[in-house]
């Protein structure tokens, strides 16, 4: 990393991020920048997942130009192998292969995930595990997900999924969700804060009605409610209410939405979503249809903003200002400093 | 601006500078970088022109993602609206608008140009207003106008509407004026410089020709004349004499080449041009056409240069080398160091 | 050159270097970077190849823009004229030339090249002469040629082709020789390193099989030699021998591999290859296609390592490690120190 990268690094190294939707790793080389590294991954022919410093130390090629041989990866320039400890198994001039390696990283497979763990092997146990969000695997919910790669800082979609005060402008024509207009309550819990918003019959947006087999502006209850859980992961969701039978939700949808920095301008962006109403696979593909052009439209509103930053400094004329309305987005700001600052005080 | 644009700035902020054509700006936001500076363009519902600075201070979206209410301008992330003077009237999750702003800049229209400052509003007293071309609403004339966004620094363009000897190696095969070799007479009042070259039964070439109704070639007199004005503005004329009839013009021809830094690589380029004969829409068309292709040749030649400039410095390794046909483009350079000067003096 | 390429620079200025194709220069100016240098190219009406600063002293136009006259080129934005030794010989709005110049530097064609020195002229007498390759004239032979321009360093491409171990990698699709696997003998002398691999029936790949008239996998002799010449030249060459009259060759494929730095991060590779057999137009086309795959292969992994190289330091997590195939490669990258510190020494 460079020097101008350090500096402008606003993410935690010692983190669990999810590197990759497990059936995208397979049996050919996957690259990916994570965290300013390159990183190969595959799995063993025994199906475990692999993740290695995707940069061969004899001449820099990516080992993702190459192929696997078995469980080694051999790199496209010379033909040095590596197994998944990341330990040189062979380099075809040599009769026994020399003491060299690249770095391999920690991975943990968790349903449809792939997290990583690139940061200092010795805190490695001082870290939070993986986040657990067992729904995703949950047969009694269909479950949606896609990827994207955003020319825009992870942060930047952080603050967006904790502020929805941002649904009725820029999603209005994909979720028509135009009631989320008042600053949720906020509680922040060690290094997590939650957000909860109450709709008292409200009329339900044409999306959700369809879905609960209702006409579009009944008026239901809801809840929605969305949880900074770690740098890497977001999880959110909207719990539906019959106000003439409100002790227990009618139905649920739940979010996941996670990103890995790629550097200081660049994310992937892995979003999970699920709901245990209206699970037939047409019903489903609507659904993915509609949050594909909602993220879209995500998409291109955070890209606008990086590219203001990458032109002229955040902080403009005016400054910054936050309102009550960003308070979850402020908190998470404050708790992704604090998991920088215990790998400034551990170094 | 960062640090690197600040030492590269060739141009004087406390100037009035070309935005737009006043039919560019109108109900739909229209977005543009002027002196490294992102700008929001509409009108009122009365009509009148707003020039807003282009990034919300809420989370740095460009106002111009958002759309028109009434005179106001919503931000199309969490929609603050703000106000012709820059101020907030509106955060859809707040009860009633924090004090929070964005800059608003002094604008004017005037015929079929907007001009606008962006420099210290304390100075504006002091700096020369935008100069007066009513030859642009004469109904004797005829105009067309055009505007391209060039890869150059605009400094390039001032010199090389100021030294015309380029005509007949860059414009050979479309204005065809090959007769454009001595250097021109020069008078520097002020901070305005002039050129002046006078041509004595010289044949006319063939797109001057035609709209005198002459065969081409046609030995007439003409006078080519232009000015800086300002850094943001040059004017220059071509006036016909027929030699049997030299105590007026036959005609005239009349141009504004107006630029506009968006950073120190690349600006705005406006250019309008008129005439008092052949003003036929027929004819006008082909005088566009003409023009046209003449501004192209310019933008070509000017890319090449700043790309060049761009890879190595500008002192190549044998200097920068001025002739005399370069007196009003060296005395323009002087002239716009005294603009800057005032500034810093004023700092 | 900015500071920054200064510190990146890695090749000597006092050197040779490959320019052009003889029959890529002519009567059109042609174009082309060359150590960091703008250069234009072309031959007198005599056919003397005239290499000039492609940055005209006036307003650091490219004299490339313009065009021939006679043995002078014209700057393509006010015409001034440079002869051949660089001297401006005409500036149309004044009577006389004034005393500037561009700088001229010594070519040297020779065969199918055209060498040119961008170095210091006070040192050209101490600095080594172009290398004579005479093959590339000798009627014996039938020769192919090509050129690129690589996104990638000039030294990853001397590394590659003094490193044949990746023949089995990159190449398996294309020159099929997967017999390449032990480090040769290394020898460097002076300037020079050298190696060469001997192969003792070994059966023929089918590319070399063919062209000797043979069954693909014939076992027969080989010897495989390369040497790095000068910073700018490689040359390589195969032997074959009938294991049955082994006393004298029965063919020879030779190769030059010519690169030329543009920046620190892109180069123009020439390739000229011969042989003494097969030499109708029908096989050297199929010599041809097979040798333009096979660069295009090292072209695609050279890129790949010289990305990530400009996203990482060169020297990742684990160093560089060099393996016992990497002699001949090591030793060309101190020659290459060498030629550089003896600039440095004579500043």
């Amino acid at each position: 990393m460079s020097a101008d990268a350090q500096a402008a690094r606003n993410y935690p190294l010692n983190c669990w991020w999810v590197a990759a939707f497990a059936d995208e790793v397979g049996r050919e080389p996957l690259a990916r920048w994570l965290l300013d590294t390159p990183v190969v991954l595959y799995r063993t022919e025994a199906g475990e997942v692999v993740a290695l410093e995707d940069r061969c130390p004899h001449r820099q090629a990516p080992l993702s130009s190459g192929k696997l041989r078995g469980d080694a990866i051999e790199c496209g320039y010379h033909g040095f192998q590596f197994g998944p400890a990341g330990r040189c198994l062979r380099v075809p001039s040599l009769p026994s292969p020399p003491p060299i390696a690249v770095e391999s990283y920690p991975v943990q497979e968790s349903g449809p995930l792939v997290w990583i763990y690139l940061g200092d092997r010795a805190q490695l146990d001082d870290v939070p595990p993986p986040p657990q969000m067992g729904w995703m695997t949950d047969p009694g919910f269909a479950i949606r997900k896609g990827t994207m790669e955003i020319a825009a800082n992870y942060l930047l979609l952080k603050e967006n999924v904790l502020d929805l005060t941002h649904l009725g402008h820029v999603h209005a024509a994909s979720f028509g969700i135009m009631d989320w207009v008042n600053p949720p309550a906020v509680t922040t819990k060690g290094d997590t804060v939650t957000y909860r918003q109450e709709f008292v019959r409200s009329p339900l947006p044409a999306g959700y009605a369809m879905a609960l087999g209702l006409e579009p502006g009944t008026p239901w209850n809801r809840v929605g409610f969305g949880t900074f859980v770690s740098p890497a992961a977001h999880e959110s969701g909207t719990l539906f209410f019959d106000p003439a039978a409100p002790e227990l939700p009618a139905g649920s949808n739940l979010f996941a939405h996670l990103t890995t920095p790629i550097d200081a301008t660049h994310m992937h962006y892995f979003f999970v979503a699920a709901r245990d109403h209206a699970t037939d696979d047409s019903a489903m593909n609507q659904f993915a249809a509609i949050l594909e052009a909602g993220f879209r439209e995500d998409e291109e509103i955070l890209c606008k903003v990086q590219a203001l930053i990458n032109r002229t400094p955040r902080r403009g004329s005016q400054g910054e200002r936050s309102v009550k309305a960003d308070a979850a987005g402020v908190a998470a700001r404050r708790i992704v400093e604090r998991w920088m600052a215990r790998e400034t005080i551990a170094d």
